[in-house]
């Protein structure tokens, strides 16, 4: 055993001229949501405990896109999504399709413990969570002013490539402007990348070699309302197991398609690789270039990171006092 | 390259005590649709057009639980679900919550070509059948007179135990009488289990050795609006890669904790192992007892099946002109 280890991410496919006060903003707030779960660990938490703790700090603030802050789909509401899982028994929770529940990770938690389902979404989610009497606001809240101003720019460019957050086409455009080959998708005869930037998610391993994660997100901006992404997917965008937890953030076809978390366990499970090789070959070997990025613990307390795109919002801690957030 | 095979099924967890019409009524249904992917594939289709063909078959006839036929919601409405996977290029497409689109599994195709998403659920999935012009219906279309009346005795039973469907505690229940233990889901007292019983899917490798599979269901009897269970995710209820394809069914909470269709593929890709070695170890120990069963056929031309539960509709054929149906 090599004690607890905590690691959060604010999100993969950073945008290479992001201002230093947004960067310095990330670091504060990645930082404090570190000591929230190492402080947890430290106390003696289980590791999903500790993971769902994390990620409600991180839906809380605005900085990150999950919870307040969240991406704005085409109608310029939020539509948020979450999952958890707990590597004690592979229990899982997950929800889509949320448009007032202020803690999304938490009423994932709910559907985990509470309901005899693993996955709850849309009016039938929201239905859950008033049954459960968990904090519910109005849409609004979780608005913010620079995306309103981000999806009016989305809506704007339309079809052209605007920063890394990408407008998708329009239901009746879509069959009409843009076509698949095998380099990937073209909109209107131009190459574009469709990410989730700035989802969230945490990974713990407590002091019993327990791991767990949990990932949350409002998806892209400028999305079809009604798109599901990989944040809520276990196997793919959240996975746990007795040998590791992983959490991934990028673009979430791209991480379905590889099955990226399920992906980085099965590889130790299966191939017996150690964890920072299992990051690395599921990087390499199953994922397209430039889409996504994880963070991963193992059983023993080891952190690992990986990502092949241009930057990811991430931190880690561990037992024995060390501490790094880094984004590029 | 062992020529092409295919393998269908129409669900896991088969009541021991259904009639003897009810069976050679699913076998000829079982036997009807081998026959169509079987000429699809001498005739040179692609596994991914053949699975698309024979799940179609599978929703519009009313004998298993997808398309028309499908269970009902609480509110007796239906909500299906389907997704399919193309192991060239890993691709994939799926869809919940649609309650007007003929075919659910074709719908999922389109997302997978002509949508720069791999996963639409509810309003957002409907629209997009809109705007690509698929067949839609009256939510009538697919209620059929035996599943009302199963969703009447589901209701009337509420907290016992009804045949292999069993109803789940409505909302406001559910916190107060139901609990979770090492043992799984207890309602008053009981310990239920949770079916997603006749679901269907097909698995097929084509002449080129390129696998695909497709699964296509309306979910629980009863089920609360908006659950959604394993038949379109990614990597839990379906899976395809250059190794293999996989399709699930059975209790979804259970295929998603288990990961299992991905875990087939990978214990090939990862563990070496052959395909029904990879099925076997999967369902000794990945999967709870009693809960699914799985189809499944490798690039070799190889077929294989698997289930815990007491039976599992189902059929195969492959080039050397074997063809086989069962169910326990």
């Amino acid at each position: 055993m090599g004690g607890w280890a905590i690691a959060v991410h604010g999100g993969a496919g950073v945008d290479p001229k992001l201002p230093e006060e947004r960067q310095e903003e990330a670091r504060r707030v990645l930082r404090r949501c570190l000591g929230v779960g190492a402080a947890g660990l430290r106390a003696g938490l289980s590791a999903v405990d500790v993971v769902e703790m994390v990620v409600r700090e991180l839906e809380t603030d605005p900085v990150f896109n999950s919870g307040r802050g969240s991406a704005l789909t085409q109608e310029g509401t939020v539509e948020m999504e979450a999952s958890i899982m707990d590597g004690r028994g592979r229990r899982c929770g997950a929800v889509s399709g949320l448009t007032t529940v202020k803690n999304p990770v938490s009423l994932a938690r709910l559907v985990m413990d509470r309901s005899p389902h693993s996955y709850l979404a849309f009016h039938g989610a929201e239905d859950f969570a008033r049954a459960q009497g968990v904090e519910v606001v109005d849409n609004s809240y979780f608005i913010t002013d620079e995306n309103v101003r981000m999806l009016k720019l989305a809506k704007e460019a339309n079809s052209i490539m605007y920063d890394y957050r990408v407008p998708i086409p329009s239901a009746d455009t879509c069959s009409a402007s843009s076509t698949i080959t095998d380099g990937g998708l073209h909109m209107n005869g131009l190459p574009i990348s469709i990410y989730a930037p700035e989802t969230v998610g945490c990974v713990a391993v407590d002091n019993g070699g327990w791991c767990a994660a949990a990932t949350s997100t409002g998806g892209l901006m400028n999305k079809m309302s009604g798109r599901i992404g990989d944040s809520p997917l276990i196997g793919s965008g959240t996975y746990a197991c007795g040998a590791c937890a992983v959490s991934c953030t990028g673009e979430g076809e791209a991480i379905i398609r590889s099955t990226l978390a399920r992906d980085v366990a099965a590889l130790m499970e299966y191939k017996g690789l150690g964890l920072q090789e299992a990051v690395d070959y599921a990087l390499k070997e199953r994922l397209d270039e430039g889409k996504a990025g994880l963070i991963a613990v193992s059983r023993n307390g080891e952190v690992a990171y990986g990502f092949n795109t241009v930057g990811m919002f991430r931190g880690c801690a561990t037992e024995d006092g060390f501490m790094d957030v880094a984004i590029w």
